[in-house]
């Protein structure tokens, strides 16, 4: 499909917990061996060089000694004084990485004298239903490309819908309770994909995520925002879809297509409640073409490799969609050949 | 006088050069060798303890070791790579800070495993003439706080003049060719401070920094904005003024004092180019009460100290005026004094 500023079909849907299991396996094919439950602690350093970690096992702290050693612990969108630190409207964000996003790798790299980049271009996507709800799979929904307009808590829109969905998470933080609604009709409803799970609102309908009603003015009392000026939005935007104005906020497309928006017209109509959800953070550790880890004066620090969300200098300000699977499975296999170069070569060890 | 945002008088306006002179001749008195023309290149560190520094004396790298150091190398706002990297739009700012503002510290701390904190909020301060014009002292004019409007190359207004000039360094930034002029009318003139730099508007008419005219209309044609757009600006903010509506951007006041803007309505009129300029960076190195420098895992780094601009955590997002100077003075002192202390502790020599 047409992923999110994309003018053409580029994007292929993918599950990402099926690409691991699948990395799993091969791994475990060619004899590697995976430990879970111990927690790197700090890198051990000697006579500048990374010569492996210390670990934190049953409680007790134990160095692990290795000729290379590659970061590849995430980002740290779980970690609220670091995205505070360097994008202060994201504490109002809703905090929606994985688990251990702590940030952990980036801390060893910076104390080992790491060099770091694009710490300003931290954004949250656009969709997600706040508030820890068991029934947001992680992923929102994104009905704005497919006819919904987006309102704020007065009813009134407050962004071009057709925008890439982390310019509508920074638009949307800027709202009263850094929330919005995505409101649209069954004409929206009907353009539904159970396979693309941004785009399946009927499992949203089912899961009861959506309020829904016969007409716009029972819809705005449903979700509390008044009624007069929702009506006032939707005709405004309906009346710019028929070409009577240019629409208020710009908007000439469904998404980053030619698609072109439609009315919101006939019932029922929908509302999903929707906030902005830091899923990863797009910045980090500053590497070169070969994953080698540069300090701040550009040169390697030997023995130190990392991938993945970790590193910086990969994504810029525009993210695209779909680039962090694509990051992490090119560098880390990358990084994999470059350490293992690394800890081969006798001079080292 | 009153400064940017405070509601009464609370600045006593100083020559940093006079100074620094002072503090200079006190320190040869006390017999303190100051030595110019060596570059420190990097830190020495043994064994995670700082022990002096690698310099650059007449292009030869030179290890002068020392018990303790404190880094003072000031902020980076000459640096455009580094200021860009934290601030992405201040490579739209003029960078007047001082000669050398290059961040080497905060590279030797960060190299060293240092914390860091502030960095999105680096600002550029309004008013300052753009070009590198040898007639602007680098202080810039604030006539906006004695009764001047800004408006942008269009013509209009596009900020409450009221806002600490931090503030109004963002706003205009954000407006075309990242430049606005500064325009009032004998009034303001009249308000004129030859004791205080950006209210020495005599000043600048003397050396040619303020277009001047009898009208708005000839102003406009000067200046090449609009003129009708510029009228019907000024019309709409001396309505304002008179109480007939609300002011368009909020504006209720000189700057943060009680006093009340003035109708723009006395000939002759005046206009000054103005832009923002980064004079300092506000944001660096984690230290702690004692001015030791901290690394990421908050602890102190053996042997090094910071104070001054190189330091964060200190302005916060809103900068009071005045404080980069007392920020210097206060926490240089006290890092004197730590280093010293260190340095005696017959533990670390």
């Amino acid at each position: 499909h047409a992923g999110s500023g994309q003018s053409v079909a580029r994007s292929h849907s993918t599950d990402p917990s099926r690409m691991i299991d699948t990395l799993l396996r091969r791994a475990e094919e060619l004899g590697v061996s995976v430990e879970f439950g111990i927690r790197a602690v700090q890198l051990l350093v000697e006579a500048e060089a990374v010569v492996g970690v210390l670990c934190e096992i049953s409680g007790a702290l134990v160095e692990v000694r290795a000729a290379s050693v590659v970061l590849a612990t995430g980002g740290f969108s779980r970690n609220l004084e670091l995205l505070e630190r360097f994008v202060p409207h994201m504490a109002n964000a809703i905090h929606g990485g994985a688990v251990g996003s702590e940030g952990d790798g980036l801390l060893m790299g910076w104390k080992a004298g790491a060099d770091f980049r694009d710490t300003p271009y931290v954004k949250g996507t656009f969709g997600i239903y706040p508030g820890d709800d068991p029934r947001e799979g992680g992923t929102g929904i994104l009905a704005v490309y497919k006819g919904a307009v987006a309102v704020n808590f007065s009813g009134r829109r407050f962004v071009d819908e057709s925008l890439p969905y982390k310019a509508l998470g920074d638009a949307c933080l800027a709202q009263e309770g850094h929330l919005a609604w995505q409101v649209f009709d069954q004409q929206t409803m009907d353009r539904d994909d159970p396979d693309v799970h941004i785009y399946w609102f009927s499992g949203r309908l089912a899961t009861g995520l959506l309020e829904t009603a016969d007409t716009l003015e029972e819809l705005a009392d449903k979700i509390g925002v008044p009624a007069d000026e929702l009506i006032r939005t939707v005709e405004g935007y309906n009346a710019a879809v028929r070409g009577e104005h240019l629409d208020a906020f710009g908007r000439r497309t469904l998404s980053g297509t030619e698609e072109l928006p439609t009315e919101l017209s006939r019932p029922p109509f929908y509302a999903h409640l929707s906030g902005s959800s830091v899923l990863a953070t797009y910045c980090g550790l500053t590497v070169d073409p070969e994953t080698r880890v540069l300090d701040v004066y550009g040169e390697p620090i030997p023995g130190l490799f990392a991938a993945g969300e970790v590193t910086g200098g990969f994504h810029g300000n525009g993210y695209v969609t779909g680039t962090s699977v694509g990051k992490s499975g090119i560098f880390g296999r990358l990084a994999g050949l470059a350490a293992c170069a690394y800890a081969s070569d006798a001079a080292h060890v």
